[in-house]
């Protein structure tokens, strides 16, 4: 298999994650975003829609959207199964991911910047507001479809990660990155009209750095810390691409008493 | 079950799409979208993200986001299915479907339209480029797809309408909305440059306007013309969730050597 993918492409990152869970190997062929390599002739042909990521089996058939691509990695890999095995349980998985997928993600791409930026000439204040307030809103949706749900586990649903954590974690990947400050969404509530201004991440006290595990390539750990619980907990390890030449990072994915929050260990 | 829906809601409309289709009953409970109801307690209650739609099984598990609804309804209601059986073939409808959900429609929800409008203060004239700007990208990435593909049907994959039909007759009803000028997609590729004038709706002239079947519930008739065939073939007629008190509607959905058009007849 090949694999189409960028190291600054969330939609890929979500794909990698689910190879790396599921140890399936794929050729993996880096279409640079930047320098719009995406837009050529050549790539054009694996996938009309000019976007990433994309994959291609044995046989040349092209998959495309990162979510129909782990779809069929799920069905045609079941190890490590990546949705629920009941009917409601997957519902709610795929509604997790898709408030990530379907609302939060389409207003951070690339071409929406660029549009922002080319088109209606936004300053970066308030390209910056943009970006926080549909990173926020999404992770205000997560929190509430996840604080207090009876089927909130270790993961989003249940003690293994799926669909839902490979996508939020990506999402929480942009917040990071964004710099949004750590001040819990439970906060958010209490000041209603600070829209732009609160974020959906927590720095917790309790959380110990994880492990860094040394391999070549970075690595993402999700870790959940019970309520009240003061150490963390390792649940899995699931890679990320790299940039190349950038230095391995650490990425923790906590929640906790119904809040979600991250942290981020850049190495 | 209750279904949360709303007669302006795209998402809501592929649900109702896929319980007529199913022959499934459902109370359908409106939620006013103009007048802020999702937003109460009681909305909220039910879906903490605030968003139509929801499916309330009788158990009383919410479902939330129209795909993994769909998802569910096709699980649980077997009869016309809305995936393919083939692993293949659910990825590609659920890629074509993913466009639309992940990458077109998230950009011309109303919340984003309030966020153009209040946030960025931007004119009609800009507010109407974007919406034409998304719509029109999304119309060329599903032709890229579906345009001499051997899987491409009579409907998006084979003879039968699937997801990627129900999310394909949303987004084209957006584009009749935003009276999309009839134009070839083709033209597109001829003038590169008029990136928001050219559309990716054209009127087919061999096209016979579809029966209205009289019933109180407005109707999309998806059609397909053949390659150099005249006459237009009726393939399925779905319901569309009607305004109270607006005349029904008459949606054809069609494309021809393939490129995907569509033609709206309100009566």
């Amino acid at each position: 298999m090949q694999f189409f993918s960028f190291w600054r492409s969330l939609a890929s990152f979500r794909v990698r994650i689910a190879l790396n869970l599921k140890g399936v190997a794929a050729d993996v062929v880096f279409v640079d975003l930047d320098a719009d390599a995406h837009r050529t002739d050549a790539y054009r042909k694996i996938n009309p829609q000019m976007a990433l990521p994309a994959l291609v089996t044995d046989d040349g058939t092209v998959l495309f959207q990162s979510l129909a691509i782990i779809d069929w990695l799920d069905e045609t890999f079941p190890t490590t199964p990546l949705l629920p095995a009941d009917a409601l349980g997957r519902a709610r998985v795929r509604g997790l991911a898709l408030i990530v997928a379907c609302e939060g993600h389409p207003l951070l791409t690339p071409r929406v910047r660029r549009y922002l930026d080319r088109e209606l000439d936004l300053r970066d204040s308030q390209q910056n507001a943009w970006r926080r307030h549909w990173t926020v809103e999404t992770l205000a949706a997560l929190e509430g479809h996840l604080a207090g749900h009876k089927a909130t586990g270790r993961f989003s649903h249940g003690d293994a990660p799926t669909l839902a954590d490979i996508c939020l974690v990506g999402h929480v990947t942009a917040a990071i990155n964004q710099q949004i400050r750590p001040v819990a969404l439970a906060d958010r509530e209490a000041h209603p009209r600070d829209r732009h201004g609160v974020a959906g991440i927590r720095q917790g006290a309790s959380v110990r750095a994880a492990g860094y595990t040394g391999s070549d390539a970075a690595e993402v750990v999700c870790e959940r810390v019970a309520k009240g619980q003061a150490e963390a907990q390792t649940c899995a390890r699931l890679s990320l691409d790299r940039r190349p030449g950038e230095r391995p990072a650490t990425v923790m994915l906590v929640w906790s008493a119904g809040t979600a929050f991250g942290l981020a260990s850049w190495h």
